[in-house]
């Protein structure tokens, strides 16, 4: 599906959960695989900042993770925003492959790989848009 | 404040609003001036997708807006976020000075000013991030 190659090929995404005091979102590096989307935390959490995406999910598993791109020439604007349910993993085979496709995307993941946890979201739902399509 | 004039500087920012299924996320061209943010929409609200964050704010009021600067350079990451409280404007003063700002800064609003409505975010906190302050 052309929006979730966009998507995929993109560097950084926006991801965005609820939490108790309105929507939170954030800058993720990611990986695309098949109907499912990975981000990892960095660090080791210590910083409330770095918890909140995760302490959110736990409460409201439901997110949205927006690429878009932007260029003076608005006829040029595109956007891709994919929805879906998200879980923390932090070990196991699951946690695994999320590293592993991350690390293989990122090469500044490849001196110092992620530490985690992982979270996966199930893609259910692709919306794209393109300014060209609106003329 | 540092953070705010650099969240200002930028052309795109993304915007979060909560919605019934979840947080909902989009690109939006933005003005700010002193503790507000505004944003309008371009066209008239025709689909779904135009309506969805007027919606959503008319239900929970509350915002989340982000600019963010992605560099592969790691240590040139940073971002910074804004959370408020946002009200949608059709008309009147608040909506023309809304306009003015996006027009002042955007020349592609020039020649065509968009329609609206205005959405003004009281903002109440701003969080900045950068990775070079992380080392």
């Amino acid at each position: 599906m052309e929006a979730l190659r966009r998507l995929g090929d993109e560097r950084v995404a926006r991801f965005a959960t609820i939490g108790a005091n309105g929507p939170h979102i954030v800058p993720v590096v990611f990986a695309v695989d098949g109907g499912r989307l990975v981000t990892a935390v960095d660090q080791k959490p210590k910083q409330t900042r770095e918890l909140q995406r995760l302490t959110n999910i736990a409460v409201h598993p439901r997110v949205s993770v927006l690429v878009d791109h932007y260029d003076e020439d608005w006829s040029q604007l595109w956007w891709v925003r994919v929805d879906g349910s998200a879980r923390v993993v932090s070990s196991g085979p699951e946690f695994d492959e999320g590293i592993g496709l991350l690390v293989a995307k990122y090469e500044q993941y490849q001196v110092a790989p992620p530490l985690g946890p992982v979270i996966v979201v199930e893609i259910d739902r692709v919306v794209g848009w393109l300014a060209s399509r609106e003329r």
